[in-house]
């Protein structure tokens, strides 16, 4: 139909491609009928010239279409045509109403177990998690290898069992079987060699190809910004949420991109069973505060996307109907908020967030979950225990001052060099294992104060552990930067 | 010893890429052990970033080196190493101190038959000439595939044979059969279809690597200029021809580029024996004017080429010696001209070939050419035939005016639809088919006035290709354009 070729030549030279061309280029690679040399060449092309809005939403929906489409009206539990219809709902009580399933996505850092509390949090409200996972390379493991440090947890479900897991708990975690998005998994494993990783619309069209495919209704994205994650700088993460954000408009979904702080680890520990402790501890309603103020924003930014457009103006749950100016149901407060960021509201759906933490009903939800799965849930009570290391080595500062700086991937290497990630899809995962953060920016510490705590297995990854995090510290005189958590937040 | 994917970045990056590192590129191109994929993304690169001089005379030396380096000392008649020293040759004739083999290239038009006119020239001047020729695909075939359309003639030589012609008679045309500049091959090939062909150090890479193997110590290029060739413009045709003169200097050749009008077919046959009748015309003392000026000045720049630093100042060949000021003799007055541009100096040159074509002795080299290599030369006197195709098809002007404007490359393709060329490798030539051409731009034609004649073997490929030259034809009531075949020459 087309040559590939002249589809290279013309966007090497400026062009705009058609949704036709793009379809062709990405429908062709996945089937192999375009070879990896041509790929490679666009790709190069795509990162000089660029894709505008249209051309990388076009793309994102062609990687989505490569695969399977996930259909989640199951978990709705009603019929997907009839769901669509206000009217033939508006008896149900909520459960038996739920209409939008909201997925959460994190562009990757360290200390990131923001997931393990949403989703709990999220079912003691009603609004249904269902997670796929895939395991992947890093500094720890995913959220699934972090759930699997509990004893007796098991992410292999089928997916009946995680459809109705959703259905009677609200959150299941499931090891991703689908043939989601293939044409992204072949497009990245060639960027990744071709020096084409960098690149907005190609990293945009990556993250949000499988979301589309993974089939929710409104997506909460944690864009990570600073020296732990891929967005070093906050132009460059809010460029990415922009078009993360339109791409999801293009596509029919309501998308929100909350741009958080990466210049330090999120939280007190970073590390597999050390993280799912913390998770239980932020449910508990304590925790490290910025990890706590992470995951209650983000739980109330897809409580909101899941109140969105239904109809029963839920967010009024003082009693007061709020009615918008056109009087259509599906035009409420909270399409007001999406577009002019009204404090009010958004305080109220971060008080429900509260409440279900202060009121234990998303700590027992945990338990249910963990259970649902396998797993051994005494530990939250305390009877039980995870996986604890051998060794545990304190880290003390050289020098006394204000911590200013902190090189987060560093840190991350430290966790991985002590065994918590895998560099190599093969490398099994030591559970354990994991780092305790002491101080964070801004604090003071004295000389010989306690910086961080290395739980380890073996003495020798220990010492180098302590080698990185003292390498990854800056200690300064004074300090003026801010360290705010939340960014920005983009609709 | 390095990555790929980290090259790739550098220039994409805008990197200047060291020796080593395009060494390990071409080297690991040429032997697989670097992917397409990884290639066509660092071409690409290339195509936006660009090459420095620097990098380009790399490549393409590393090209060069890829496979065979053709040693002509053999031809030279002499040890490599004696004639290195002038001393040692000073008393012998010329034929026996041949110190400087002077190769030819076209970047490729319509109508160029020029090698066949000064092969024979430069050896009736004591200057051998060794061609090795492949065939190719284009609107009429390579040197070889027109000499061919001489009954008997043969260019399957073997390397004995070729070196021994060029050492009795001093012109030889031979298939290359030697594995010349293998990566130029493997590169050209993946850039065909990745949209990477447009750059100037890629092209002048690839042509400037097939001469350096080629083993020639001085090089003629004839840059074509116009709309049959590749550089459109004389500021696209002056950049591509700088930097093959400046890679010919890090190369330690010489090398002159002509840079030569290609806006209508040279001279006044298209078509592979057409063109060896026409190259007999003009070795007749005849022929087309453009032609025969180009032929003269590419003949006299060769020339030129041999006699620098040939110490016996034979360019004075009226017996005054000329000595430059430094009294070397390697610095002589040839030098001086290449780099003053010294009409005087040239002008000698360009006698001494048109003295070659005056007495004939151009013409009889022609025949022993044509002999050695097993043709019938009858023809040349008249008395044989070369094939003669059935149908002579006019085409007459439909209008009158001046002739303003020609779309060269639909006269090629003229000639390719008459079977004059090949558009697959493995298509048969037909060496009769052809077009002559009756008016040149500039001139006045009327209507009904002959335009060009087509011959042809097939009346429905006739009325194709006659359909295409009156596309291809511009006629206006007035032209101020100027019409000289010689545009620059850049040394």
């Amino acid at each position: 139909m087309f040559s590939m070729n002249d589809l290279i030549l013309k966007k090497r030279n400026g062009g705009i491609l058609t949704d036709e061309e793009i379809r062709f280029i990405v429908n062709g690679y996945t089937d192999g009928s375009i070879p990896d040399y041509q790929m490679s060449a666009f790709l190069m092309a795509v990162w000089f010239v660029g894709m505008n809005d249209e051309e990388t939403a076009i793309l994102t929906m062609a990687m989505a279409e490569s695969g399977d489409m996930l259909d989640l009206s199951l978990i709705k539990g009603i019929d997907q045509d009839i769901s669509k219809d206000n009217d033939v709902s508006e008896g149900l009580t909520r459960n038996e109403t739920i209409k939008r399933i909201i997925d959460k996505h994190s562009t990757g850092g360290v200390g990131d177990k923001t997931t393990l509390i949403i989703g709990p949090i999220l079912a003691a409200l009603g609004v249904p998690v269902a997670k796929m996972s895939g395991r992947g390379l890093g500094h720890t493991g995913g959220t699934i290898d972090k759930l699997e440090s509990i004893p007796g947890f098991s992410s292999d479900l089928t997916e009946e069992q995680f459809m109705e897991q959703v259905k009677t708990v609200g959150f299941a975690d499931m090891c991703q079987t689908k043939n989601l998005a293939p044409a992204d998994k072949k497009i990245y494993a060639l960027r990744d060699v071709t020096g084409t990783v960098d690149n907005y619309s190609l990293i945009a069209s990556s993250v949000m190809s499988k979301k589309l495919a993974a089939g929710a209704d409104g997506i909460v994205l944690d864009v990570k910004c600073g020296s732990g994650a891929f967005m070093k700088d906050i132009d460059s993460a809010r460029k990415l949420a922009e078009i993360m954000v339109n791409i999801g408009k293009k596509a029919g979904r309501d998308v929100t991109a909350v741009i958080s702080d990466m210049n330090e680890p999120l939280g007190r520990f970073v590390g597999n069973a050390l993280e799912v402790k913390e998770a239980v501890e932020v449910l508990r309603g304590g925790g490290e505060e910025r990890l706590r103020e992470l995951s209650v924003r983000l739980a109330a930014e897809m409580l909101m996307l899941a109140d969105k457009s239904r109809g029963d103006n839920s967010i009024s749950h003082d009693g007061k109907e709020q009615v918008s100016d056109s009087g259509s149901k599906t035009n409420n407060a909270v399409d007001t908020l999406l577009n002019t960021e009204h404090d009010d509201i958004l305080d109220k759906y971060i008080s429900r967030v509260e409440k279900a933490i202060a009121d234990g009903s998303a700590l027992t939800k945990f338990k249910e979950f963990v259970e649902a799965q396998g797993g051994d849930s005494s530990f939250i009570d305390g009877n039980g225990s995870l996986p604890q290391a051998e060794i545990m080595l304190p880290v003390r500062s050289k020098a006394s001052g204000k911590l200013v700086g902190c090189d987060t991937e560093k840190i991350g290497l430290a966790a991985l060099k002590l065994g918590g990630g895998r560099e190599q899809l093969t490398d099994e995962i030591d559970p354990a294992v994991g780092i305790e953060i002491c101080k964070h920016l801004g604090d003071d510490i004295k000389s010989d104060e306690l910086l961080a705590v290395i739980y380890a297995n073996d003495n020798a990854r220990a010492s180098e552990a302590e080698r990185l995090i003292h390498e990854a510290y800056k200690i300064a005189d004074t300090d003026d930067a801010e360290h705010d958590v939340i960014l920005q937040v983009i609709r």
